[in-house]
């Protein structure tokens, strides 16, 4: 049954990819209100192609902004599982247009790749569901599970409006598991199980001195400098080893297992002192820098200043010092609890002479992990190396998706993360592109999968 | 016979006054090419004067840039000694123009203050000596001492072509002591002896990473964050308490006596928590922030910047970091040296992952101090007390006037600062000004000044 579905694609593949460029040709950028038509375009055609296949309750429903694609078959039966598959239809600017070798909004195939804004992000991977399902259904009369689908097109400009509608609309859109294509593989041809994201939290904080910059020879010496308290304060945050030194930073974080090391080993990785031009890795004591960035939490400067930063020397003491500060979370880890704790760490370790001031992120995400040895994902992994022709890695990533935090805290079900982007995709960059292989190739793996979860 | 020259200084007082008028109204500002012949005008005035009153090998010694005013009266006779008066006719531009409440080269008395660009730095200050010496003359044929006066022009621009000047001709400007009237008093008719200036020296140094910014989530755990190693850096230049913790720093520094202990004591000090909005003071451990300020070395960070600075989150590590250090130095520390440690000490504490590169400061001063006890400061002490009225109180300061180092380094003779400006004078700024009190009392200060130094 399997081999007459990836036939159709086979011999239908002409004619998808044709119909992706008209897809990938309508510039439904989100966050730019002069392309509020276009977004409610593109969100007419996946409800035009849901309506074609013979989807059921489909609807373009509308929001406080841009619309959000629903529609169902649910004709697999009572004994078929439901998947929940979550995917968008806008896409990031395109500008700055001159550095891209072809137009953002016309689709051109170039060395095995097809350049486009949306390719990879997400419009590509939408698409790659909705050509499955038809060839599912023009094969065999039906889909091996029940399907929901939510192709939302506020993604880029931070979801909205998603959260309250699937809160609110919480048995319409319930499942038993979701799956979410808008992520990808660790190298192009290589399939990857993503089966971990870390969380996010951070805050920015001011040390506040003097009420003005002050001259150093006439100052120095009674007043505390507010960018050597900054220096100080800073580092009681992390030692040189890499381990966080805020009290409590590490409750709950669950050690890895010797399997968990096993499977981040075999993650053909990168060669990170190539590829950033370090002179060596330093991760975390105890830990590879594959563990570290894939496993473990990090906190992180992202930013710096105080005082003169022009050309050369003006002999002053600054008044204030900031700094802004993030962490990757991994599970175990509550958001909120680690940015209390690093507040308070901030606030004891404030020296005589200064005052501090810290904004909290008002943003922040958990953690995400699901079991590798979960059926829905081993079966995943046996999808990918079917169809890639090639064994699965299974990787955490130091990135967060904040839908797949969203869905899980709404729903508290397994979450699939069936990427099948690549590292050179340029994601929000001129020239994106999305290789043809992961078009194939990726579509036979989701042929598989579909068949291989049909059964609860 | 003093009383005769004060009486003199009374009875031309309005004369005095419109002169320096005159004197203030050239716009001698010497880095705007366009002034060069205002520049030219205000030397000339200078000379005119010492023609006038009768000195000597009056020449306006012209420069690379602007000239230089040499003349000397030399008839007090072998058993006189010789002084080098010290001045500069240069000003600093005026703008921001509209800033000022009256013309900056029209000079306007307003509250017992005489408004006027120049009226403290410097041309003030020259124009009194000028006046004294005209006293002296007028009244008893005659100066108390030999005098060898050189006004220089360059003085708000480095002090360009002076060195080389005085090193060439070093036996025309030789001189037994030298006197320089252009620094101020702690308060507005507080006779202050200022015996001892800070040195300098200063670097600036990058701490570099990755190649590029990065990922946090993705390269978190890897890669050094450069941003956190320069915190870690910093941290090791100087502790909580102040102390400075770099090997070698303190090393030929002089402890403070229990004399001069008790002089800065009796200095009328600034409340810094006041007039800098600070919580409190916080000095080198063992010190004072009096002590701190004037006789201990410092140093500070000036400035620090790393990665994003715009608002909100951006989570990346940043490719570097960069900070610049200046350190306000004391007898005894060599600029060059403490450069040198800062140096080696910064190299020592690069952490792995990361590397580090220093640009030195060319600018470097050494300290400056004369004993407070030396006659011929404590004459000075005794002339400033008798015009005044009030007790002199003896400070060391912060800052550094790069001209009294050059001397000390040709000359090897003892420099006294006899400055009649005040902490209200706003130099450099808009509405600088002079007290008509610093005016009347500082003349008196230096005809007695002159008298009691009248003898080897």
């Amino acid at each position: 049954m399997v081999e007459k579905v990836i036939n159709y694609l086979h011999e239908n593949r002409e004619k998808h990819l044709e119909k992706l460029n008209d897809f990938l040709s309508i510039p439904s950028v989100s966050t730019d209100s002069i392309h509020n038509n276009d977004v409610e375009q593109a969100a007419k055609f996946v409800a035009d192609y849901l309506n074609e296949l013979g989807f059921s309750s489909v609807e373009v429903m509308q929001t406080k902004k841009h619309p959000l694609v629903y529609g169902e078959w649910m004709e697999a039966g009572e004994n078929a599982p439901t998947v929940l598959l979550y995917g968008h239809y806008d896409v990031q600017p395109a500008d700055p247009y001159e550095l891209w070798d072809s137009e953002p909004f016309k689709p051109e195939v170039r060395n095995g790749r097809l350049y486009a804004r949306g390719s990879s992000d997400d419009k590509g991977q939408v698409f790659m569901h909705l050509a499955v399902f038809e060839a599912y259904i023009k094969t065999t009369g039906t889909l091996p599970l029940n399907v929901k689908v939510c192709i939302e097109g506020e993604e880029e400009i931070g979801s909205e409006n998603l959260y309250e509608i699937l809160e609110k609309q919480k048995e319409k859109f319930d499942a038993d598991f979701a799956v979410i294509s808008d992520s990808g593989m660790v190298d192009s041809g290589q399939p990857t199980i993503l089966y971990g994201l870390k969380g996010f939290t951070g805050l920015e904080f001011t040390v506040k001195g003097p009420s003005r910059d002050l001259h150093s020879g006439i100052y120095g010496g009674a007043v505390r400098n507010p960018a050597m308290a900054m220096a100080h304060i800073l580092s009681t945050l992390k030692n040189m080893d890499e381990v966080v030194t805020v009290d409590g930073f590490y409750d709950g974080v669950e050690e890895l297992t010797s399997d968990e090391r096993e499977l981040i080993k075999n993650v053909p990785g990168e060669d990170f002192v190539n590829s950033t031009g370090i002179p060596e890795t330093t991760p975390e004591q105890g830990y590879t820098a594959k563990e570290h960035t894939m496993a473990r939490p990090t906190l992180e400067i992202n930013g710096l200043y105080s005082g003169y930063q022009g050309e050369g020397t003006k002999t002053i003491i600054p008044s204030s010092a900031t700094a802004k500060l993030t962490c990757r979370l991994v599970p175990g880890q509550n958001p909120t609890r680690i940015q209390e704790l690093l507040v308070e760490h901030l606030e004891k370790n404030v020296p005589a002479g200064v005052t501090i001031d810290i904004k909290r992120e008002p943003l922040s995400a958990k953690a995400y992990k699901v079991d590798p040895n979960h059926p829905l994902i081993t079966k995943a992994a046996k999808s990918y190396s079917e169809a890639f022709g090639k064994e699965t890695v299974y990787v955490r990533m130091g990135g967060s998706i904040p839908v797949v935090e969203l869905i899980e805290t709404i729903y508290n079900i397994p979450i699939v993360l069936l990427g099948f982007g690549t590292p050179d995709d340029r994601l929000h960059s001129p020239n994106e592109s999305f290789p043809l292989e992961s078009f194939d190739k990726g579509m036979e793996t989701l042929v598989y999968y579909w068949n291989e979860v049909r059964s609860k």
